[in-house]
């Protein structure tokens, strides 16, 4: 990734008292508070709202804001990431190039200028890190070029929920890279990839890389980073016997072997009066004498929906799964971008006056020439009970392969738990995440966007690729809250808290307290962040508070301040250590450096 | 300023390589640039522009600025102050309780979200700032307390030019401090005033501290710090034999003695047909015989305006100065403010047709109880020639406390090279120069709007009094440009260069290129920031190169190399130091440490 430069940034501070600190903690959670960072955050004096998905960052927010960006920066520098600074407030053009003007709709904040022009917040920088470099760069020798920026983003969201977890003003470090060809281009990839490792990693996060897509675009053309936690809004699967995870939308359904379907009976259709749903169906089956015990799986349910391909006039298309699972709008979705999908209206069965409702059936979709995809189960040789076309009627040992054949298969019927890993390594769980991180080969859309050439090495033209990664880092503060918080408050992993050891003064004895401030003084010259509790308060008061903001230690000067000891508390495991007074400062900043 | 907490950032960084960074510098000014730190500031490679008055950061643009950043949080933090973050976007209500949702007029960015609602584009914060310390404070106890932010802000100027020093999205330090009483506003407003003098001293910025308004709100209740530069937009004035300088706005005029008036002659109404101008009536003047020589001086000239009060209607009002001297309308509204001024349209005219225009007189505005202000000059005993009231009549001798009674003074005449300073020091002499500083004493006004009182000592509810400070940070990078510049290119004080040394491989001997590379890494090792120049490209294009981007020292390993010497040139003088290589990065480290 080129030679490498490293900005890094290293902190100083003197002595951070309570008693001046712009700090005042909250005993009850904020009302709208649903997830345990937002309340805490709130609570320990970290953000305050000030309009739905709009906070702002108090004293320790903002150290803590401050140090995760440090390491982002780090990291991103040792892959040879230049850091520049885009605007925020955007001229509309090269959105309206890349047709994002109008992708993004309403969740795109609008401004017009006093002159009338159209201008944006941005919620993402492609455009504009495309044209940044097109206006440096001309030479395959300039590349490969990874930028990126730590900057504020936003994004209208019609919910805003839980705090900072998902703003409508947020930082986000976004880079892009910039390569000659394909080979570049996966190891520009494959470099963010382990820098976003090794982010998540010193920062402690539980996380999992899940395949974003399916594939169409590529086997690793787009990888997210969630983090694990109940209060995540994205459904994840993982497999029981590996390390297989991925986005819902990103499964793919082994498909069973072909099976010979000799011995099938030719397909007959029967009376089925009312059998509008599965459930009836099956229930008429299992009535009938059909010689076998039918479940849903053995219905094939057709769902038709209109898909529309950018610029062009919907198709109707027919979607076959196995009765006993849903349609996945997201997954359908997913399967068809960047085309779009909706289901039939009453006046497109008014249209298509072949479709009848509730008996939608694989030949009559045949017969119309209408596109038919099917799940992967459906495979050759496969019998299926569906319907006939006709009001009240359903077909039985339709065969496939025999009497219908699809055009093609798609991955839209709903994953569940216990469905089988596609790596064949166990079977999956659903779990929730949040995404804090999104790896994407974008490939060439901006830069065939906005024509953006580099003299190859063959003295031709090349058209450059690119490359898009995001941390939401912000978001990012939320999920160490999210993950780590216990009932009785924050409890921050070294490497992001605001401050590295929080001392008390829990003795009104004047001597304890020259005795705490020697400690702080000590801890501060060996270069670590001290927060120092010099308030009038009750001890009570002084502990509580310390386990709320969550500092990783704690050391209380009290009581035993006259037997001789101080007190080091951990944070995350409520471990407390009794360290003589004698030498208290270097045994403990050794026990802080581990 | 309360105990003192201090973050201070240092920066490590590891060798910055020429062959790697993302910069390209232009041979040619860009066309739409026409002041030098524009110019400089694009060619160098150091800003790109993305719409009017938007631009991007790009590497060595984004350190200079964060250089800054960290002398201006330096400072703020060793008078107390602390570092929040408040949102660009923010919601309506409290500017519309403020009333400055509508008083910033279209110089807000205004924007609506997804649901309607009305947001805006933060161009400065008092409203959030005194909302924040509200949510947190509420005694005396708690106060003084000074809050800053280094931020993002957005102004729709009307005509933003010059680059970044009039941007629509720039870089802002402001703060706000928050105080019991009048006295503690006092220490903070000079605590603010002490470090505004520092970071501009340590800077290098040639500036001066110039009272902002005329004293109406107290002695120091506002001064601005102008960068003293050609291509500045304000006009200050400087006393030519002492400290005074003042704003055109803050310029208070001498008034002379109270004369003895009991030689003058009694009024008298003369003809004098056409005489609708100064000079006419001059030229009148003397024709006729009035026993001596007149000047436009001698003359009152009455300018009618309207004045209105916030919330109330306009209100008639006569401006009377002498008349060889315009009405200054800046001067005119800042002596009005907050209250708005017009000049009469004929619609006026129409409604008062006491008006006689050309011949408006202090005598026909006193009998219509018309409110008249005069220039100071306008004293006791001061005998004029004016309108009097009639179509071709003009009254001379008109005396000044016996003919006609002011209502009282207003500082609305133009203030001129060589007239007196205020303070007696010398004579005033015009300058131009750039805002990168203010601070304003508020007093109450957004603490009365929101109702932020604390409970005072006594027990009893105290309205907390606050005083707001602002520095142009990216604009002081534009300043630091302008005023260090020269026909070669851009030259950096140390304390803002985005590099401390520029290290050239001036040789293609690979020896020389290896001496090159150690001097780099002990320049690095000692902690000093290196730009290293290691391309293929000739000498030449590398001495311009880094004589355009403009770091404080450059070494030069050139010819010199084989005869046992490197070259050390200091940018802004041009002393160029041949240091033997024995021992050159002592030598050298020695030299930039001063």
């Amino acid at each position: 990734m080129g030679g490498g430069a490293a900005l890094r940034i290293t902190w100083v501070t003197v002595i951070e008292r309570l008693s001046h600190l712009f700090l005042r903690t909250l005993r009850d959670d904020p009302a709208d508070a649903e997830v345990i960072s937002h309340k805490l955050l709130v609570r320990a004096g970290y953000v305050r709202r000030v309009a739905p998905g709009v906070y702002s960052w108090l004293p320790l927010g903002l150290r803590t804001l401050r140090r995760i960006e440090d390491i982002v920066r780090e990291e991103m520098n040792a892959i040879g990431g230049q850091e520049i600074l885009l605007p925020a407030l955007l001229p509309r053009e090269p959105y309206e190039k890349s047709n994002r003007w109008t992708e993004y709709g309403p969740s795109l904040f609008r401004v017009k200028d006093r002159k009338g022009a159209d201008m944006l917040l941005g919620p993402t920088h492609e455009e504009l890190f495309t044209l940044t470099v097109q206006g440096e760069y001309s030479s395959y020798k300039d590349l490969p070029a990874t930028l990126y920026q730590i900057q504020t983003k936003y994004r209208d969201e019609e919910r805003p929920r839980a705090g900072i977890l998902r703003g409508r003003e947020f930082v986000m470090k976004d880079s892009y890279s910039f390569d000659v060809d394909d080979a570049g281009l996966d190891r520009s990839y494959e470099a963010h990839r382990g820098a976003y490792q090794r982010i998540f990693d010193r920062l402690g996060v539980d996380y999992v890389i899940v395949k974003a897509t399916s594939g169409a675009m590529g086997g690793s053309a787009s990888e997210e980073f969630l983090a694990v936690a109940p209060a995540g809004e994205d459904t994840f699967v993982r497999s029981t016997g590996g390390d297989y995870a991925a986005n819902v939308e990103a499964v793919t359904t082994p498909a069973p072997e072909a099976l010979d379907y000799a011995a099938t009976p030719e397909a007959v259709v029967h009376d089925t009066p009312d059998a509008t749903t599965i459930d009836a169906l099956v229930e008429w089956a299992n009535a009938a004498d059909l010689g076998r015990t039918v479940t849903g799986a053995d219905t094939l349910k057709c769902v038709m929906v209109k898909v529309t391909e950018p610029g062009k006039e919907p198709e109707l298309v027919g979607i076959g799964v196995p009765g006993d699972r849903e349609v996945d709008m997201k997954r359908l979705e997913a399967s068809f971008e960047p085309a779009t999908v909706e289901l039939l209206d009453e006046e497109d069965f008014k249209n298509n006056p072949f479709l009848v409702k509730g008996y939608i059936g694989p030949r009559g979709l045949e017969r119309n020439e209408v596109r038919f995809l099917v799940d992967p189960r459906i495979v050759m040789g496969t019998a299926w009970i569906s319907g006939a076309d006709e009001p009240n009627r359903h077909v039985v040992d339709l065969v496939c392969g025999r009497d219908f054949t699809p055009s093609g298969t798609i991955e839209a019927a709903e994953v569940r738990e216990g469905d089988p890993a596609p790596d064949g390594s166990g079977t999956l769980t659903l779990q929730r995440g949040i995404e804090i991180g999104h790896i994407f080969q974008l490939g060439r859309k901006y830069t065939d966007a906005f024509g953006f050439d580099v003299l190859g090495e063959d003295g031709k033209p090349a058209r450059v690729t690119m490359g898009s990664y995001g941390i939401g880092v912000s978001r990012l503060m939320a999920v160490l809250a999210e993950q780590r918080a216990d009932g009785k408050g924050l409890s921050w992993p070294a490497a992001a808290a605001p401050f590295d050891v929080h001392v008390v003064i829990a003795n009104k004895d004047e001597e304890a307290a020259r005795g705490a401030e020697e400690l702080a003084e000590a801890f501060d010259e060996a270069g670590l962040q001290v927060l120092f509790d010099d308030r009038k308060a009750s001890p009570g008061v002084k502990f509580k508070d310390s386990e709320l903001v969550g500092m990783p230690w704690v050391v209380v000067v009290g009581r035993g301040w006259s037997e001789g000891t101080v007190e080091l508390r951990e944070r995350a495991t409520g471990e407390v250590t009794q360290v003589p007074v004698d030498g208290a400062a270097d045994a403990i900043i050794a026990t802080l450096r581990g």
